[in-house]
């Protein structure tokens, strides 16, 4: 299967940047991944607002909404199912880390979903906790940026498929996030999830889900917590914009291994926020 | 002036990547960056030997050095003076963060040196203080990676081109390099330089200090040092491999400003380890 079925650079249709990319550099700039329906790149113009708030954060000024908006529609045409992936870099490496022409690139990749089983969506998926720890610094905290070896790192961990994700702590012990998404956990009714104000990637999903969710839970709780919370917990999930929603049902990376059942939490917010055919057997 | 004289990709000439390279989505690779004065890139096989050996922490197997070896050279050929800048990727961008195709792709940059003024290197540089932070990692600790986001931020904090380097500190405020620098103090005839253990880049002029240092200082002291260590010392200075060797004279980022003479253990190590041509008014 190819990796890339379009792609597109400041808006024409190509599949190479330059060599002095300031992303390719430094990992600069800022990303967002997108799953594409029936040719729509889903919840595009929050996703553009994030990813602009993101770029402006690290001193970059994304294009105009309306620009990338259109890229993303035609890039989309067509598409029955995909992955979308935006990146914004600052495109032109000056010599060295001071950046003097401060254009911003915009680089669109689109690509086919990946595979995972249906019973990742109905029965939930294995996970286990990274050796690979994140770094702390507030400046960057929460910013979806290219700066993602801690990731490369912790992925590279296992090869076991059947092991879906793997849950990160922080170099304090705190649990934070899975790899590729937010984690959340919810006990007693109430719903849980990491603080990411030290590290971590706070994910459209995430905002989506801490919106829906008061209609289903008598309360949010956005604090520091550690494994013992999770295992404590009455149902856990996690979440990006591509899978959408994966309960969580085993820890396989401590003795003895712990499970939990798919809560009516988890499976109400799959039935507002994730894609129907996700769960088809 | 052109940012770029020459590049290579994978040995051949061309100045473009893939847009699926793992240097650009999440900075997966290492680098170095080399002098080069009469066609010779300074210090190769060390250079070499200390990317491999960075790609190896991340799990990245570098091509051999006699590859390595003749590209580097062959795209000197006939440059006087010159920044030779060498990545090392994880090439091919599977789907996500795991690697599933290790392919490592070197990418080689020749450029243009910066055109410091020789007051640079004779009289020492102005430096300040960086507000942007060092996250402590200790996996990464060390690796001269393509995660360099904390870098640029630190960058962007000042344009005023009379201070030449920002110092970086951690997160628990101990200091740590400059941006693109090692950093070395002398107290007392004792060569001083940050433990590199959390945080920080191991340069290679860094590692060549420190075998030349025995035979100017009394000790070396490699440990946790904080600004007032600095404030303390007899003389201090900054170091890479494309510079060399900056005194700093003066650090202007507090009140009331500090200075420093240019002491002699910077002046022999200069002597010693920097171009001549350099420090010609």
């Amino acid at each position: 299967m190819s990796l890339l079925l379009r792609s597109m650079v400041d808006g024409i249709e190509q599949s190479q940047i330059g060599v002095l990319d300031r992303g390719l550099h430094f990992g600069d700039g800022v990303f967002r991944t997108l799953l594409v329906i029936n040719g729509q790149p889903q919840d595009l113009e929050r996703q553009l607002q994030r990813l602009a708030d993101d770029a402006a954060r690290i001193g970059l000024q994304a294009p105009d909404a309306s620009t990338l908006t259109r890229q993303a529609t035609e890039i989309c045409v067509g598409q029955n199912r995909a992955a979308l992936k935006l990146l914004l870099t600052r495109a032109q490496e000056a010599a060295g880390y001071q950046a003097s022409v401060n254009h911003c690139r915009s680089v669109l990749l689109l690509r086919p979903l990946r595979n995972h089983p249906p019973h990742f969506w109905n029965d939930g998926i294995a996970v286990r906790i990274c050796a690979m720890r994140l770094a702390n610094n507030p400046t960057l905290a929460g910013i979806k940026h290219l700066n993602r070896l801690e990731q490369v790192l912790a992925r590279a961990e296992w090869t076991d498929e059947s092991i879906a994700e793997g849950l990160m702590l922080d170099t304090q012990d705190r649990l934070i996030e899975g790899i590729s998404s937010n984690l959340f956990f919810v006990r007693d009714g109430v719903l849980h999830t990491p603080n990411l104000s030290r590290c971590g990637v706070s994910g459209v999903m995430r905002e989506m889900i801490l919106e829906a969710a008061p209609a289903y839970t008598r309360d949010i709780r956005i604090a520091d917590f550690g494994i013992d919370d999770l295992l404590g917990a009455d149902e856990c999930f996690v979440c990006n914009s591509v899978i959408r929603i994966w309960p969580i049902s085993r820890l396989v990376s401590r003795e003895p291994a712990q499970s939990w059942p798919v809560g009516p939490v988890t499976q109400k917010l799959q039935d507002k926020l994730g894609a129907a055919w996700q769960r088809k057997k």
